[in-house]
């Protein structure tokens, strides 16, 4: 695989914004491999996504932000670059329903997730010997009303000490404080088991099945300090029938679940995303 | 094609149904084409469809109540009989949308809708050539805050003179009054055009667009009182994403909601469609 | 959940079959759960799958096949029962890439699949940490051009030993004799890693790839002496584009094999898939 | 909605590309609105489509080829341009099914295709009174193995009249001749009833009935000489069972076959298809 380097930028929409990007790509002997450019009339957006090979480039990556400053500066824009080199460190947290987290670890050891998986926080013991398995670091904060600060505080010195850039809810059931959103924006993805706004908040398939929809879907979102209400990465939806119970919702929804959060990580470990007016742009 | 009888039924559970049932239609020389049969474990009930060839069947079927009376009152079924012979007469209400009109119109004319489309009753004169077209009776009843109930008196002595049976709201615009609904209980289909529950009421294109959902949806259901909450028919859903401004949304949904609507008329005159508990049984 | 037992039934369509049936269980006080009939015209054929609860039924199920003889042969029919106490006994077959492996197996342990997985034979010792994880004999068995009928021999004597009722090859890259094959008729389920018929034989993504497709399937079936050419029992497909690479396509296939493959497998240990004509009926 | 002028590039992969193209717009006063580049690494191409509002734009567009003709040449382009000031113009050729038909005039009555459509070409009178609905001239040109030759050229007399810079073949049951193939490269676009490459040639559902498939599909394609072996455009599919005869994967195709054919229509005169290698990139 290519070593490459990918460059997301949000900024107000102006003439000449892609040539001036590329032209100072150009300049640094970038060979571009893919680039994706949207503009948002609305709110008159500019919002880009370029993706060049690092073999042949001729600027330090760490000299990037120096040299790319004037242009940045110029056109207002608030950008993130994301060099082959480094790996995202993911921390997955995980409560008793397991079917997300034996997802993802198996499709970061197949390759598909090009990231780190350095520790897994649990609010029980009973996933240990999954975590065993793939030879990562578990770590048990049990978490109640009375103790949720003091067992914040040591999740935070966990997250601290294995230096993590994102955490992933993976069938986590427990609500962050807003302390705990604040310190992670945009750096905390939760899978929720419906197709959102549709049934926010507590038991959605069981709401699913007593309304009589034909369809369940699941979401996977950045988490915000309100409820379920973070901007959507990824939905989809699989099809019900009055010969699924309340049980059959539950099993064809993780089946969705797992797809549908281990879609939202690899986007973000691949910088797809791009986040702005509580949506997101998927640069797929 | 055959001509067929079909039989709807619901009641409690009790040993014994299937073959009363079976053994009833046997002695009457019935040759059963297709049965599907489904108990709802919570609610302890039998939901039952059975279809048979009617060539060869020794019942009249005017006779039919009366004989099947004794089984009927035994196990406390509530059943509808559709015999080939009798179409249902629908009327298709519409405003400006003219697309799930022209869809519906079409698929009739095509055979795909086992039924008679007598009337079209619109607040807007707009889609008269196209009912010209089909030589579909064409009437405008105008309504508006001030003449609402009178409006509806002109379209209930319009729905009874045509001898309407079911009542298909094709993107029309108006809420029902309370009296109108309760007047053609389970026999009126509306489309909505989000994924209900989500973006139940007004605009849901434009909320769907500003939630920043990545899957758009309508849905099919049974009007009852309370506004986009009677039982759902029928789903779909297809996919959107940052590429997709507000109008992609609407034109995208514009191939939903004939689908979706479609399919909800189909299998309500082919009595494919069971109602109970604010569900409906669709057996397909 | 509910003991049950399961019937199916294929036989020249007549009247009466239904009253029959539902006679012969009332009379026994059997409660029918789900009955679903169907009756191919073209081939003049009943088809039938009927669950009762066997809480209360009064026929000794050892004796149900002497009992039901009479109306068996009366109406010709080829049946199977399938008691809820008898788990059907797998053996999975594998090669190296163990994605449709790990999701069987997890499967099975989340309870989603009604059988005992007593058995893995792979022709590589790669997956056998995975099958030491679950607690699952795992036998290598080299195979190759010279050594193929010494080798299969040494699977057919595991098969007896284990005493298996339904080999499935998840992603076993091997082709099995004739021999092999008729050894376990409508006994073999095979994941193939393309829509049927489309790309039969080797290296379908490739394929697909080359073609330009803009869908990627998979399908399972059962394995008869033409390759690829058995029952299909289930198909499914996602959306590939030009963003997609030929190991994007991999990618994405392998989420696709491993849901087509596990409906398979559990339709056929619930007894749902009736064959005929080399095609299957899913009772859902 | 903005003017806007359209670039589809296809050339050796450079660097500098990017810039060049960049540069040249950003010097003409050009605000690019979408901008997608891609690059297939195999055949190492580079593949771009541009968008700019013309508002604004200091280029005369009729000069834009001179202007941009050392770029071109610098980088070896295949390219084109198409200006929002240019309709296509659309022949559509049909036989006695007119679904397809039905659904194009009224999407582009609708305002979803961009393009004109001065001519319905028919070897059936029947869709005549569609055509009249719609106001589009209708021509019948009858056509049998003996005629071949002469009806062919009666209908190249026809789309030279008219000016037609594409063809539609919406369910014409007839093969075009290897000569009219040749006359209109990548201007001729079919809809086939089968999930391409299975299932080519005639019949494809009553194949896919008799093989038993779980999913049917429909494909657009260019037409090219070989038959059904063109560059996909679309493809979809819908679910069958058991429960649907041949009858209802017809009318259940028919649905499949009005919206892929559609969007094939839709993105082609919105210049979004990019052919090469037989393959098509559609940058949506």
């Amino acid at each position: 695989m290519k070593k490459t380097a990918t460059l997301l930028i949000n900024c107000p929409d102006r003439k000449g914004l892609v040539a001036a990007i590329a032209d100072f790509l150009f300049r640094h002997d970038a060979n571009i491999l893919h680039a994706d450019q949207h503009q948002d009339a609305e709110e008159n957006l500019f919002l880009m996504r370029v993706e060049w090979d690092l073999s042949g480039f001729a600027l330090d990556p760490t000299q990037f932000e120096r040299q790319f400053a004037s242009i940045a500066e110029k056109f207002q824009m608030r950008w993130q670059l994301k060099l082959a080199g480094h790996k995202p460190r993911i921390a997955i947290f995980v409560s008793r329903y397991d079917h997300c987290l034996v997802d993802l670890l198996y499709r970061h050891q197949s390759g598909e997730l090009a990231c780190d998986i350095p520790l897994i926080i649990s609010n029980h013991p009973d996933t240990r010997r999954v975590a065993d398995f793939y030879g990562i670091p578990f770590q048990v904060v049990a978490i109640n009303k009375e103790n949720k600060a003091e067992a914040e505080a040591r999740q935070f010195s966990l997250l601290d000490s294995y230096n993590i850039d994102l955490i992933v809810l993976a069938r986590y059931m427990q609500v962050l404080s807003p302390e705990f959103v604040a310190r992670y924006p945009q750096r905390i993805i939760n899978i929720h088991h419906s197709f959102l706004p549709a049934f926010v908040g507590a038991r959605p398939y069981h709401r699913a099945f007593e309304r009589g929809v034909k369809l369940i879907g699941a979401t996977s979102h950045y988490v915000t300090e309100v409820l379920d209400e973070g901007p959507i990465i990824e939905q989809d939806i699989v099809r019900v029938s009055h010969r699924d119970q309340l049980e059959d919702l539950i099993q064809k929804g993780r089946d969705l679940e797992k797809v549908v959060l281990s879609r939202a990580v690899r986007w973000h470990v691949e910088n797809r995303i791009l986040l702005y007016a509580n949506k997101t742009v998927i640069f797929d």
